[in-house]
């Protein structure tokens, strides 16, 4: 490669590659988003407006539901219907040891010459907001290079973890049949975010029961899902309807055409709803992680300087009290932001 | 009691009360700045100038070393000798069901008619900055009040508990012999925190080994405690001497004596450092737990506003990119600090 180049300039580069098409480009954008390199901030800025026009599509469930197996057989229906489709699969261990990425690399196998396929896996961070806003970006960016579908793959045991398959378009919560007595996704709280309701693993005995006792829950609590968000009182549409039970087996692709037949239909269910609950939820975690880093970067340089260890010296000198100290030091980072 | 008061007028209250030697009103002082509630702000500002006067001892160890002993042997002996003192015990376990606070009951119940003894829990939060702040506000409460010396005793095994003890005037790294093939402070890490080092447990065989383990280890690595902190450039002033090495025996008071008197030693070894590490230590948490707060607060009222509902929404519909958006709310932040 030439000589090194600006930051805005490699981020230009690889944003117009990754719109042209170019996968390695567009997983080093994804790795820029991920780590929150200084890349990432001119690529979203030229990304961002482009993006709006895919069906997010968020897919959790319990451990052992099925859900890197739904996804696979979603892309084999969705590509056999002409359909481009990304995938972001949170992966709560770790990202070079941990199973996922390994799992990602098989998955990939199958499709290593067709550009209408993009697997990625994004490790699940600690940092509160972290997964959401990295996440909310990643999707922005597979999005504006212009996959039609991108769905969204995460566990739903963590909360954090649930709430970013929530801020989709569409979520859907997997089920499997006979995984103990009681369903797995109501105990984990998973129904109320729930657009749609997928039984997998419908060849095993029970699935039929397993589907009648959501149906039947469903129905008790009144259907759409509620409770978002905390602050779903800023987006009170009301969800379009209750959520569909359906009934797949995964691994032999039954049931997955019907699964994208309702996935297409709540789609168009919400189609209008630009500001709907799922993509303020999805903007909200950009914004403020955003906001929360530029925060700090200033907190930190304003740590750095020798009127700031001045005023510690003061308050460690018992003649100024924290509060005071506190005020000053704000009110010099207000007054770097002005000027 | 009379009609509900101001929080200002409550907090001169308890100030008042807590100076006058009310010690109700002092446990209840602590309380609000553990929890930072709205009290501790004014009573902080009212106490803090006073502070500064007392000697803050921390005393850390790996578990069994005996710390909970020696503390309550030093509270003797310091009475002894007409001296008062104050203990922040930190608790990592629940401030509720945790044996350190039974602990604390029994141990109170000794001097429950001496006033000049104060012994306090304090648990062990979560967030960052956390317990170092909280358990920096408690000692300049205690210390303004009057004490001649506040006793902060932590677990040496976290990190974190491990920065609050080395926060302290003067730092005692507790060590028991026999406790494993290796000491276990040097495992841990502690021995670079340490101004004065106590092998407890001194009736125990090998007590005089493990002394001169440490004595040569000290000997080998340098002497005087270094990285203290990270940001140590900040407080490049170097600690005054090496470790001295001393052997107690806190269930029969054997050694205490003279453990007081090497606190005194390495306490005037350190007068006139009004700004020395250890207190620029603790004035740092405190400022910038204070400043995290009141700018959560500041976002927090930010984010309930209707312009910011609808900058949000702007994002939501991919109109506004995320880092215009953040740019936006953190000059309206901005906007309401200066009017």
């Amino acid at each position: 490669m030439g000589e090194p180049a600006s930051v805005d300039a490699r981020a230009d580069a690889l944003t117009a590659g990754a719109l042209g098409g170019d996968r390695r480009a567009l997983a080093r954008l994804l790795t820029a988003v991920e780590n929150r390199t200084a890349l990432a901030e001119p690529a979203l800025r030229t990304l961002y407006p482009k993006a709006g026009r895919a069906h997010i599509v968020g897919i959790t469930g319990p451990p052992g539901a099925g859900k890197s197996t739904l996804v696979s057989a979603l892309i084999g229906e969705l590509r056999t219907a002409g359909r481009s489709v990304a995938v972001v699969a949170v992966d709560p261990s770790s990202p070079i040891t941990g199973g996922a990425l390994l799992g990602d690399r098989v998955r990939m196998q199958a499709y290593a010459d067709d550009d209408d396929v993009f697997i990625r896996s994004m490790a699940a961070r600690g940092h509160a907001g972290g997964l959401a806003s990295t996440t909310g970006a990643a999707t922005a960016v597979l999005d504006a290079v212009g996959f039609d579908l991108v769905l969204v793959e995460t566990v739903g045991t963590g909360q954090s973890e649930v709430e970013v398959a929530a801020a989709a378009d569409t979520t859907v919560v997997l089920e499997a049949p006979e995984m103990g007595d009681e369903v797995q996704a109501i105990k984990a709280g998973l129904l109320e975010v729930a657009d749609l309701v997928v039984v997998n693993k419908g060849d095993k005995p029970g699935a039929q029961r397993t589907a009648a006792q959501l149906r039947a829950m469903l129905v008790a609590t009144g259907g759409p899902a509620v409770g978002r968000r905390a602050d779903a009182d800023s987006v009170d549409r009301p969800r379009p309807k209750r959520p569909e039970v359906l009934i797949t087996t995964a691994a032999t692709g039954e049931g997955v055409p019907e699964l994208i037949a309702a996935l297409d239909r709540h789609r168009a269910s919400i189609a209008g709803m630009d500001a709907g609950p799922a993509r303020l939820a999805r903007a909200e975690a950009q914004v403020w992680a955003i906001v929360g880093d530029r925060l700090r970067d200033q907190l930190h340089a304003e740590a750095l300087r020798a009127t700031t260890k001045r005023t510690l010296s003061e308050v460690a000198a018992h003649r100024l009290d924290p509060y005071a100290a506190a005020d000053e030091l704000l009110a010099r980072v207000v007054g770097d932001r002005s000027a």
